[in-house]
């Protein structure tokens, strides 16, 4: 992609009601909009980063044997309150809005309770389980402060996963094979070495629950990770009777501060009695479905990812996520035909092999395409010149060499 | 994939209250769950219908210039109250809600207006001009009644692109070549023949507009056809005005039902002057930016293509936005393991040859299997049998043979 097709410019200034780093620089490298506090738009180059986490955490999750679907934002009371979820008692975060007859309908802040739901029109015996069922889809939710920028956002992508299991030893060993997926995601997108599986609450969930936080001081959440770093309790159930489980004394750990990235529950038959998601098993009877889910959100760890490798000239994407390979910056002051040939060859050159290459095409300074360029994080930077001309080949540079 | 993973049924019953025939069939085949009047999930099948029709616009778009960003669904009335479009009044398909402050927020029906006044950020001069962006990106529409299935809904996917220029030409050149590709798009998806460019009102936009109407009874709107094709108007503007200004007469037309599938309009200045979205010329003067905006409803374009080429039996997707290319209908009552090697062999070199399969792998009868494939309604059906092993090759047919 020519740059000067790109119609996001970088911008100099930091908003000054953000003040979390991954956002400051997503907004001023043009890859994010704020629209509200808490409310972003994913300009190009934003997207294309979201496209490839999402990308990578499709190919793990299908092989995990996830099928996809999506499901809809807007929601049916009537299925909230048979699981007892639609008061803001219950859940504090909705936000609910009208149909033109008056009726309320709410916006889905999670999918467990229309998922059970519709999968009662697919499920009644033990032959139909188990299934695992997956989306990309948006959440809402009406948190009171959003301001950790893209950490906590009102409006924001998730990939949640749900399992539907005839036994608690099916959920338990799917639980674990997603748990491992789940390492491997976190270490596809480069932040595999700083994320801990982490003992916490279960929320509205269930009791316990497993949660993947990233050490980040930018982290809204307190974990302690055993100085072995052997396993890690989020600080809302670093008690006793958690240390009593897991036969640990208190001084083995040390605090520390953590994003979560993801997070996996073990739901049981919580909304599957309720809301009659039945099987007739082996012998004739009828049981509820034994559940479980697992979600990631896009655009935290997409923040995270940020937080993790930001220096103090810009973004720094690792590879496999970075909005393009390589970014080809020409410096061609007199309008040389020649380099922009040269350029042009490289660029072609580059995207024949498969790479995806940002051209930085625009008639400005080479210290302003130096500075976006940092600023922009792309990995690999080759320069074209007068004097990479003279030299014979292009200069080339990694975004993390100083 | 295998059918036994896919967890949709095919189902007998038609919904009562669905009286449009691509609901009745998309759920009875399984593509689509109903959460809401106007409201649908996208079960896998579906979703594959969607992500190949989105695969052929976002193609198209980017052969046209078009950049892909997306936008949130969350807006701030602010913006909207610049351009007079806030009040019920003046839009009455608003879904609104409150943040926890209670400052109102309102849910995108469409994104002329944030995407105005974002762009702001990014151009002042005409050198930061021509501007052509687009996006994928759920609307939501308050209708009042939502009864046409998914040919009119609450909650759709739409791809949305809008041009910024200089000129009142450059609008013109831009807006001719989006028509030519609107043309391109519905050929490739496969309604191409019954589909006319269609001189229309402009809604709250501008005074006219271009709609591509595809001729079926279950349209929602009357059109008026020339007879000899060159051209069709719809009712709204059928008046001795607009045949004036295109020199045609009454009787050189007939009436027809249509289904509204893109729509394309000019709306000059109508947001940029508001927003303040204006550019230095050449001449060093502020002007404002002119604009057009160019829609497509991916749910609606599908219901389309199910309307124009259903039959008895079920469903019928033309090849380019079929779920599957190949239907692999596997029958093996006695569980012959010749037979399943045979059809697994079958699917690897089909995959291998770049088809996407299903794999009908289910122990249902024959009956059910062909009942069911026909509902499906993937082009091409191949059966491997103890029939067809002895005969030495599978069984081709086309959805579309008798």
């Amino acid at each position: 992609m020519k740059q000067s097709q790109l119609f996001t410019k970088t911008k100099k200034e930091t908003p000054k009601d953000e003040t979390a780093k991954s956002a400051q620089l997503l907004l001023r490298a043009g890859f994010v909009h704020k629209e509200l506090a808490g409310v972003y738009s994913f300009l190009p180059l934003g997207l294309r980063v979201m496209n490839r986490i999402v990308g990578i955490i499709r190919e793990e999750i299908n092989a995990l044997g996830g099928v996809e679907l999506e499901m809809s934002s807007l929601q049916d009371p009537n299925i909230w309150k048979t699981t007892d979820r639609w008061s803001d008692a219950a859940i504090d975060v909705w936000f609910k809005t009208k149909l033109k007859s008056d009726a309320e309908v709410g916006l889905a802040l999670t999918h467990e309770d229309p998922m059970t739901n519709m999968l009662r029109d697919y499920v009644s015996s033990y032959r139909d389980l188990p299934r695992f069922i997956y989306q990309f889809k948006t959440k809402y939710r009406n948190e009171l402060r959003a301001k950790s920028g893209l950490l906590r956002t009102r409006e924001f992508l998730m990939k949640d996963l749900y399992s539907f299991t005839t036994t608690k030893e099916g959920l338990e060993t799917f639980y674990e094979k997603a748990a491992t997926t789940y390492a491997t995601i976190f270490k596809r997108v480069g932040i595999g070495d700083r994320t801990y599986r982490t003992f916490a609450s279960g929320g509205s969930f269930s009791k316990f629950s497993d949660e993947f936080q990233t050490l980040c001081p930018a982290g809204e959440d307190t974990i302690y990770l055993a100085k072995d770093k052997s396993m890690a309790i989020n600080k809302e159930v670093f008690n006793d009777e958690v240390l009593g489980m897991f036969k640990r004394s208190k001084d083995e750990f040390e605090e520390q501060r953590g994003i979560e990235v993801g997070n996996i529950f073990k739901l049981g038959t919580r909304y599957s009695e309720p809301l009659g998601l039945m099987f007739t098993d082996e012998q004739g009877k009828q049981q509820p479905v034994i559940m479980g889910s697992y979600g990631i959100g896009i655009g935290r760890l997409l923040a995270t990812i940020v937080e993790m490798f930001a220096d103090d000239k810009g973004l720094v994407w690792p590879a496999a996520v970075a909005p393009f390979d390589v970014h080809v910056v020409e410096l061609n002051p007199k309008k040389d035909a020649a380099i922009s040939t040269e350029a042009n060859n490289l660029v072609r050159q580059l995207e024949t092999s498969g790479k995806e290459v940002l051209h930085d095409d625009r008639d400005v300074s080479a210290g302003e395409k130096f500075a976006d360029s940092d600023l922009i994080g792309i990995p690999v930077r080759m320069v074209v010149s007068e004097r990479t001309m003279k030299a014979g080949a292009p200069e080339t540079k990694n975004r993390t060499e100083a």
